[in-house]
């Protein structure tokens, strides 16, 4: 099957590998009359790359995008618009030795037993750099939103086992104030030390990425398989890394009692809306207008360069191997630019869907 | 959008509300060839249905279901299979005075404000009875990968806090042997002691069902955006009262080490494979050989006989309202066989899909 | 693959066989608000149904819709609508005997082909009586576009030769006054005639069936692959029986010159609008306003008395065959209804996944 | 919605504008294990160029594609395929004067009152230079089918009224030996005769592109609503300028007698067949084995250099407009690639969803 495409009304499609020539993304149903230029793409894209902080890998990627096709003087015309990432930097000599030995944790066996054949170099179309798609059509997508009033964030809340206890409620602020785009500032001092004792001992660990909405209109989503938290599920889940995902109340719910877990409706201003947030913004599917609140888990970086088993498929003897070279010792930081490109890219999907954003021109009618 | 089907060559349209004259489905994409009877489906259909235990609600539900295309003389003709069942002991006067009033945690007031029309008996659309559909396409799904060695099996592993501890390895035998579907028989029982606790304050309670695989192929999936655990995580949270979902360590993963989350190589008479599953069978989103391993987070049903705040949409009053009636104090036993069945669904999907069923027939060629 | 859907935004799945228990079809997409009940599909399948006249058979099919869910005090509720109709008066023991010899011009052969298994009981699925469920499905997208101004209609063109020459600029109400469904009142004589003929000396004889809209707005449509005139196209030879599909000009465009060709454009009342519909409504895959105009030829009933040359699959012997018992000589009279609802569903399509309809509810706001 | 993506299993999206920065095209869904270069994508948008005969423009396009990502050591990786040519040679000053006159039998109205905004560039993204995407998919199809002895030809058989008749059995070769691409060379003189007379009178023709199959196996498609007619006809009633299609006796069958019409079958070498291929190759939307034939109505160029009716879309007053500059007075010998290509692209993605080509590697198993 074709499963490089993802949305219906609001449509991606990524493409590229790490050592390719390029990635890139094509970006089908941005309705026409967006003012879109390439800084605003380039903007997110500088928020995914690797910093020169404790939090990420010193690899220096340029990640430049270009827009190919889709805008004319400065605004959409409701044509796809294709951006591309040109790739440097790649040294593809240090893959070799791994060619055929799976790394323990990574996609390389699985890749190996379905394709029979693939692009080993830095992990081919399975490394994270072939979220740059994404970031780049999330960057189009939150355009869209904010036009509509509608925000997307995310954040760090747990990192290595260092949960956030005081969060600023600026969150968008916040969590560009630190590497690790946590917004509780002293939880992500422990953080950042938790990062460098990791890089340190050649280990890597996991956390938990929280995703917040605001401005979402109610009554958004499908109600039975196309639930909104069944597609957001869908969309966090198909990042890389991701072993978990929960809403609300999430798996707490779990231990709760009805009393505890139901949202009251409350009458404010002639309108009626929950008095609390359990739901996490869905009900049936369909959004409550409440801001949707959502929490993924994110496993450890499988590269660690302590000693680990595999096995050489060809010669189908175990093996032990090292991964050496630069990596992240933690991937939740960032996740959260990519987090959010997937959310802002299922709601842009719901608003046209809907017709809530006019599928074919949000231009102002003559 | 048309949100109602679910799969893509392998692929399910569910229909009907809890109080009209039926509900059903139509399941499309099964290959000619497999031995098919009312028998295979009512069978799944009996174990969704409410129990006389202590877990479920007494209405006397028959449910008994027709087959009504695509199958002549016993065997599928690759056609679709309309399969109905028609509803009976539909009392709907006592929703009467709730019409207007939406139940806190149900999605009585999302639906009201997607679409400003209901029908609010029983929940209408959004009611439970709506699996019944997936039910009964799962039962055909769950046949076709029996031909081909492939079985599903869900069960509660925590309920109201109480968590399963020492479970039978025959988890399928287990189940049935008890009305919570616990494979560790002491926590059934206490189990039951919490349900009627819950049952007689008026309160409800949630719980954790985990869902796992028998002889799935490696390879099964797509790497970006149609990942197994992607369509999966979809398939589950488009199920009412799922919060959440994880795959292998999932929400552990957060706090793991790489060496301790990686899952090493090792080499089995020729073959390598994984050691350990902490991936709960699925790497890149493609399977690993290993079980699929996934749990999923039921919150409490949020039908309580204790008051509620809730507001008249009409007269944008308060109101206080109690929700009389017969109703499950927990889901996790009931959605048992629906997490089957939707898991069911995706594996079929893929199985034929990536041609290894034959997406036109299974009969052996002349 | 599973490809018995139809459609978007406003999607419908048909299921059922010609000799089975019943057909139908799930509409999956309407608009919660339209005032919708049995007699407004009944009236679209009674006029599918075969007549007295000479045109059809004189099988007496009595085709009695009965809607299972979807609509709460006769209005839609934006779930889907599941409608079906019971067979009745089936006789299989005629198809006993071509139980293994395809007929020439059915899909019998290809159908063995595929699934190697099929319902040979009056053509199982690849009957006629599948546009039960296409017709029943059209109905509701005629309902729905009407409420918006936009009109369908089809009439037979041409017939055996004889070609419509005075067309009646009322086409609706001309073709329920002559069983051929012809607008032409003289041709449509002869056209009996000739059906007559046919039906004496065994034969069958094909025609034209042009289908013509009103009221479409401008823009409809999307501008690459889903050109609006290539999914009308893909509709309409989706229909058994249909060999060709052109637009506006069609094949004569090919001998035109491009000035004859080219439809100028014109100020009408500050509007500007082609002067001419050479296009057929129709301009680089996107409406323009004026009417759609389609015409399909409709190849000879495949079913005639005559001898025929044929092969028994099961002894690889060639046999000569005569189909017995009631046939319509001539389809297009009867294509008239299934070509206007493809078409409607078509256009339902496009005006809710452009948001000209509101796709969860077409009720007044509050 | 998202229009710029075609096909399931094997499936294309295509960007770009005429004089925009490049055009393109991700092509999903070509199994690991293709061997596949530049050359091969090259070769067939070489003859997709304008060449220097009467029957095209002289608009020297180098149109060098590149192949962007999907390809490791040569071989197909079962990853995106990307592929990008960069614009070259475009002055836009020309169409400055048009930017508001809309072109009759152009897009410019229908564009412009769908989107309100566009690139009016050499007619933008409705640009015939859309087709160099589908082109450079289509070469990966047309080499993938290869592999499995199917092969795809298009010639021009009609061309102002200028008809085939001796037609060379041997189309591929015949075909590149004249400038209109038509096997029979006599009528080929004739047609550069037709064109040149065409371009010394500022006007243009059309006509009749025949497209067919060879190898392509039985009981291919889906028999509802994916007939592989159907998706064969939305494929080319997706190409800009074609007005209509036709399988097989086409429009002739609607003249036709039953026993005129209708295929007997044989039995030849133990193997049941059609004797005749009136049915174009597809019976009940499956094919029969025998070759599928088809042929589309290309109108006459739109660009005339006559002067034309139309009306300034903002000062809302009628104009005349000439069309000056460099195009081809006739589409047909430029649609043969662009045809065959689509062709190509649907059989390669039936013979995938059909499992009769591995969706996920053609390599031989290990």
């Amino acid at each position: 099957m074709a499963g490089n495409t993802f949305g219906h009304s609001f449509r991606i499609t990524t493409w590229g590998e790490s050592h390719g020539k390029a990635l890139g993304v094509v970006v089908d149903g941005t309705p026409a009359g967006l003012a879109l230029d390439e800084a605003d793409i380039q903007k997110e894209l500088d928020r995914r790359r690797p910093g020169q902080s404790g939090a990420a890998t010193p690899r220096k990627e340029k990640d430049r995008v270009e827009i190919l096709s889709g805008i004319f003087e400065g605004i959409t015309t409701g044509t796809p618009i294709s951006l591309i990432v040109y790739n440097k930097d790649a040294n593809s000599s240090s893959y070799d030795k791994l060619r055929n030995k799976p790394r323990p944790g990574h996609a390389d066996f699985t890749y190996m037993e379905k394709y029979g054949h693939r692009d080993h170099r830095g992990g081919g179309r399975s490394s994270g750099r072939e979220t740059i798609g994404r970031v780049a059509a999330g960057a189009i997508a939150k355009k869209l939103l904010g036009a509509y009033g509608i925000g997307v964030v995310a954040h760090v809340i747990e990192l290595g086992g260092i949960r956030a206890e005081n969060i600023d409620p600026d969150i968008k602020t916040a969590i560009e104030k630190n590497p690790v785009r946590c917004a509780d500032p002293s939880a992500a001092t422990k953080m950042l030390e938790m990062i460098e004792k990791m890089r340190n001992c050649g280990e890597s660990t996991g956390g938990i990425v929280e995703i917040l909405t605001t401005g979402v209109p109610t009554g958004l989503g499908e109600p039975v398989f196309n639930k909104i938290d069944a597609d957001i599920a869908a969309a966090m889940m198909g990042i890389g890394s991701i072993k978990g995902i929960e809403f609300g109340a999430g798996f707490k719910a779990a231990r709760m009692r009805g009393s505890e877990m139901n949202d009251a409706f409350e009458v404010d201003n002639e309108t009626i809306k929950p008095l609390t947030n359990n739901a996490g913004g869905v009900l049936g599917g369909l959004t409550t207008g409440m801001p949707i609140v959502c929490r993924c888990a994110v496993k450890p970086t499988p590269s660690i360069s302590l000693p680990q088993h595999t096995a050489d498929m060809v010669t189908k003897k175990e093996e032990i191997i090292e991964i050496k070279g630069r990596h992240d010792p933690t991937i939740p930081p960032r996740m959260v630019p990519v987090a959010e490109a997937m959310m802002a890219i299922v709601l842009a999907d719901y608003m046209i869907q809907s017709g809530r954003i006019n599928p074919d021109s949000i231009l102002p009618e003559k």
